[in-house]
C-alpha cells in the first residue's frame, strides 16, 4: 500500500528517460509516494488498480483548478521540487537603507567608508546570538518554500571567526531541522578578508586551512567548501591551498569564479572537480572546456548580474558548445541579489541570458541536485528518488521561466508530505 | 464609534501634510475604519481613549510579527493600497509559448506570420465568453490582489469589435464586482488595427469615434479612453481625432506614447490633459514641459522596458527637473510585460530606472491615484480616504523596492475590512 497518490495531473518529470519531449512530460499522470519516496509514477491509465485501493490517501488535484478555461483542460503541473543550490539566507542586519542611499547619489565608496557593504553584515552577523539568526533565517527560508524551493545551499561566510562560521553553519542546519526543506551547507571562510587580518590575507587563509576548516568538519557542519576567487577577495593559489585541504578531508568545494574578470577560477574549480563554478561571467574558452570535462557545474547567477547591473552574461552559447551544465540559483544575499524566488530567477535567466525555459528549468531541478552531490535523491521525478515536488497552476513547465517576478506553486510536497505553508 | 482600529504598526501615509519625513512616517501609529473610511490615524499615544473604548474591533499587528529581531522592534508598516494604473488584465489564449519560440530562435516576423503577437490574444479573446473571460481574469486580480495591490485600473483593446471591447469592459467591472479590489476601466479600441480594417486605418477611427465610443460611453462602462500612439499603431492626427470625441462624451483620456520613438505623444496628451502619458521613454524636452504644465502623470512601465530588451530608458532625470509627476504600472498583459506584482515593478523601476524607493512608492500609491483620477480616495492614508491599505513585514518603506521578484504583504485591507485573499 502506498502512503499517497497524486492523480489529476500532468507531470514534469525532468527524467530524459522518461519520455521522447524536453521536459519528461507525462500528461493526465499520477505519482505515489511511500516513505519518503516516489514509488511510482505514469499515466493515470496505467495505475494498477483503482486509486483508492492503492494508496491511504488520494488526492486529485484537477478538481482543485478552475473549471472553465478556454486554454484546455486545467490540470496542474507537477515539477520537481525546485532547488536554490547556491544562497547566503543566513545573515543579520539590514542593507536595504543601503539601497535607498545608493539610489540617492551616494557613491559605493562612501558607504564602505561609513562602515556599510558586506562589513555591515559580517558587523550584525557576529553580533546576532543563534536564536535571533535562527529566526530571521527561517523567515527567509519560508519565502523561498512558499516560492516552491525545497533543498536549499546555504553558505556561511559572514562570521569570518571560527565561532561565528560554526554559528551560521549551525543555523544554516537548523534551518533544515526546523522547516521541511532539505539543507546543504558550504563553509565559505574565504568569503572576505575579516578586519582582524587587514593586511595579513596570507595569514587569513592560513588560520582557515589550519583551525576553522578542521574544526568545521570535525563538527560535520559543512557538505562543502567555498571560496571567492577574484581580484577583490582572494587569489587562486590562496583558494588553491584551501582547496587541497578541503579535498585531504574528504570535503567537495565550489568557487566563486571569474564573476568580475577571468582570473582561471574556472580552470581552478575544475581542477578540484569542484561541484560548481558560481556567477563565471568571464570565463573563456579554455576554462568552459574545463568545466565540461570536469562535470563542474556552471552556476549562473542572474540576480546579482540585474541587482549590480552586471554588463557582460556569462557565455551561454560557449558553455551550450562545450556541453557544459548550467545550474541557476537566487545568490540571496543582502548585498548584491536580495531574491529568494527561483521562478523568479529563471524569469531574469530567460530574459537577460537568452536560457530557454527548458534550460532555466533542468537547471533548478536536475543540475542543481549534480551541483549538490545529489543526483537521483532530488530534482527529478521518478522512482526512488525523494518525493519532493510541486504543483503549478500553469499551461505547461515553459510557463515558469514567462512570470516577470516568478509564479508561486499552488502546493508543495516535501518527502510525500503535503506542506502548507 | 469606529468598526475598527489597527494598533502595533508603523504608518507609511504619503501624505505630505502629516510629517516632515519622505513617506509621512508615524512610528508606533494607530489607524481606524469607519463606513470604509479612514476616520483617524495618528500615533498610538495620541489616542483619544482607550482603544477597546474606540472601537468595535482592535487588531494589534505588532504580536503577529516575529519576536526577536536585531534590526529592532519588529512592528509592520502600513501603506495605502498599491494602484496598478495600467494594466491590459483581461485576456484570454497563452502566449508563453510564444516566449519560449523566441527563446529558442524563432524570431518575430515567423511568429507574428504563424498568426501569433497581439492578433493570437486578439482571436482567443473574441473567442473566450463573458465567463470564461471572467474566470482568468479573476485568477489574475487575484494574483495582484495577493501581491498588495487594492486599486486595477484594467484596459480593453484585445476586442477590437464593440460587442468584444464591451465584453472586455464587462468583464473589467465584473472583476470589481466580485472581488473587494476597485477597479478603473479604460476603453482601449485604438489598442491595434482589427483585421476586418486591414489597410483603412482611417475608416476604423471613425468607426472607433461614431459607432463604439458613444456606445460604450453609453453603457458606462468606460471610466477613461486611451489610445496606442505609435509608428506601427495610430497615428497623432488619429488619436486627436478621437480624444477630442471622448472629451466631447465626457471622458477623460490616456495615451501610451513615446515608447519605441518621440512621436509627439506627451505633447499630445498633454493638450487633452491627459490623466497620463504611458511608457514616454523617448520624451523629450518638450514633451516633459507639456506633461508637467497639464499635470498628466508620466506612466513609467519597466516590465515591458525589461522583457522586451529596450535600451533607452525613460528620462527620469529630465522628469525630475520638469516636476512631471512619474507613476509606475505593471502594465501585465502577455506580449511584452508578464507581470502582476507592483512591489517587483518598484524593484524593476529602481534597479533599471534609478528611480528612489522613495518615488517608487508615491508612483505606486499618491500619483497613480492622481492618475486614475482619484485623488484623497485612494493611494493615502489620511482621515476621509478609503481605508485600503496594507501590511508589510519590512524595516520600513524603502524595502518595499529592495527585493527582486517583490515582497508579498502579510495583510491586507479593502474599505475598512481584513481580506484573506
Ligand atoms: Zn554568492
Ligand atoms: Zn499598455
Amino acid at each position: 500500500m502506498w502512503d499517497r497518490l497524486w492523480i489529476g495531473v500532468h507531470l514534469a518529470t525532468l527524467d530524459p528517460t522518461a519520455t521522447q519531449d524536453a521536459y519528461g512530460c507525462i500528461r493526465d499522470g499520477a505519482i505515489a509516494s511511500r516513505d519518503g519516496r516516489i514509488v511510482w509514477l505514469g499515466r493515470r491509465q496505467d495505475l494498477p488498480d483503482a486509486p483508492e485501493s492503492l494508496a491511504r490517501e488520494v488526492i486529485t488535484c484537477s478538481a482543485g483548478i478552475h473549471a472553465a478555461d478556454p486554454v484546455g483542460a486545467r490540470m496542474p503541473w507537477v515539477t520537481p521540487g525546485l532547488i536554490d543550490a547556491h544562497t547566503h539566507l543566513v545573515f543579520a542586519g539590514d542593507r536595504s537603507a543601503e539601497f535607498e542611499r545608493r539610489l540617492n547619489g551616494v557613491s559605493y565608496e562612501e558607504i564602505a567608508r561609513a562602515g556599510g557593504g558586506i562589513a555591515a553584515t559580517v558587523r550584525a552577523t557576529r553580533a546576532a546570538n543563534e536564536e535571533e539568526l535562527l529566526e530571521i533565517a527561517l523567515r527567509r527560508a519560508q519565502a523561498m518554500i512558499a516560492a516552491g524551493t525545497t533543498t536549499i545551499e546555504i553558505k556561511s561566510g559572514y562570521g569570518l571567526t571560527l565561532a561565528d562560521e560554526v554559528k551560521q553553519l549551525r543555523v544554516a542546519r537548523a534551518v533544515g531541522e526546523r522547516l521541511p526543506v532539505r539543507v546543504h551547507t558550504t563553509f565559505l571562510g574565504a568569503h572576505a578578508l575579516p578586519p582582524e587580518f587587514a593586511g595579513r590575507q596570507d595569514d587569513y587563509v592560513t588560520h582557515l586551512i589550519e583551525d576553522m576548516l578542521p574544526e568545521i568538519a570535525r563538527l560535520g557542519l559543512a557538505d562543502s567548501v567555498d571560496a571567492f576567487c577574484e581580484s577583490i577577495a582572494f587569489t587562486a593559489p590562496q583558494v588553491d591551498r584551501l582547496f587541497a585541504a578541503a579535498r585531504e578531508l574528504g570535503l567537495p568545494v565550489r568557487l566563486h569564479a571569474d564573476q568580475l574578470s577571468d582570473g582561471g577560477g574556472a580552470s581552478l574549480a575544475a581542477k578540484y572537480r569542484a561541484l560548481s563554478a558560481d556567477h563565471v561571467e568571464y570565463v573563456g574558452e579554455e576554462g568552459a572546456a574545463a568545466l565540461a570535462e570536469a562535470g563542474t557545474v556552471a552556476m549562473l547567477l542572474p540576480g546579482a548580474f540585474y541587482f549590480i547591473r552586471e554588463t557582460q552574461a556569462p557565455p551561454v552559447d560557449l558553455f551550450r558548445r562545450y556541453g557544459v551544465l548550467m545550474g541557476l540559483a537566487t545568490d540571496c544575499n543582502p548585498g548584491t541579489s536580495p531574491l529568494s524566488s527561483l521562478t523568479a530567477t529563471m524569469n531574469l535567466a530567460s530574459v537577460l541570458f537568452r536560457l530557454t525555459p527548458e534550460e532555466a528549468l533542468k537547471a533548478v531541478t536536475r543540475i542543481a541536485a549534480q551541483a549538490l552531490g545529489m543526483c537521483g535523491d532530488i530534482g527529478v521525478l521518478s522512482t526512488g528518488s525523494f518525493a519532493d515536488f510541486v504543483l503549478w497552476d500553469v499551461t505547461g513547465p515553459h510557463e515558469l521561466s514567462y512570470w516577470i517576478g516568478g509564479v508561486t506553486p499552488i502546493a508543495r510536497v516535501f518527502g510525500g508530505v503535503p506542506d502548507g505553508v
